[in-house]
């Protein structure tokens, strides 16, 4: 059997916050949001302009067969990554925009990275895109 | 500014434990596998044949600055999805490969979907490649 992976799903508290964070701060374009008669639930399909990784939101209401009571941070989802042009003033723009602050521009492995927060508490990794050629 | 979405990152307790799960179970390639002197841990960078989708796994030993204590399994994450010919066979497949059982396959909005569990507990969804054309 052949499996391919797809897409990564994180699941988010408020649709409407997630995806104005998601959308109106990162960028991304959202190219589907569907209601799920199943679960009560909805789910939203986003993707960055250039870039073929797909990123899916996934919302519950209580009540739903998939709602596991209030929302929790764990450790097995660690970052979600963006790749920028600059990471200091990335870092500052997305703080103006109301990016919940995380790690500022730090040095690892001669590469300059970042972290900020997602209305969540989800960890947005920024890093420098390499340089074309 | 533009930002990139490039990969999502989950965090795994034991890395030889979970590359072997993606690699060995579910058929990706590990593009990279690194130690982060900084932090102590270890990444992996994983991909499916014919697919742009990145997987990074990230690892991080007890008494580093990431370590976070023991770990658990919060909501941020929702899934990882894999698409795959046929549902039916291949959740009895990854479950006669060791993958823990979650969902057995079931009808949402018309489309077949199961789930198993990662080493972890992650939860991994399974549906069907649409047919081409």
């Amino acid at each position: 059997m052949r499996y391919t992976l797809t897409y990564v799903g994180i699941q988010v508290r408020d649709m409407d916050t997630s995806l104005a964070f998601y959308r109106d701060v990162l960028g991304m374009t959202v190219h589907r949001r569907t209601r799920v008669p199943e679960t009560g639930g909805e789910w939203a399909e986003l993707q960055s302009d250039g870039s073929p990784q797909m990123l899916e939101l996934n919302w519950y209401p209580e009540g739903s067969t998939h709602f596991k009571g209030p929302y929790r941070n764990g450790h097995e989802l660690d970052h979600v990554a963006f790749a920028c042009d600059d990471v200091e003033s990335a870092y500052r723009q997305l703080l103006a925009k109301g990016a919940r602050p995380g790690i500022p521009p730090f040095l690892e492995g001669g590469t300059v990275l970042a972290f900020v927060q997602d209305p969540d508490g989800i960890w947005i990794e920024l890093f420098a895109r390499p340089l074309p050629g």
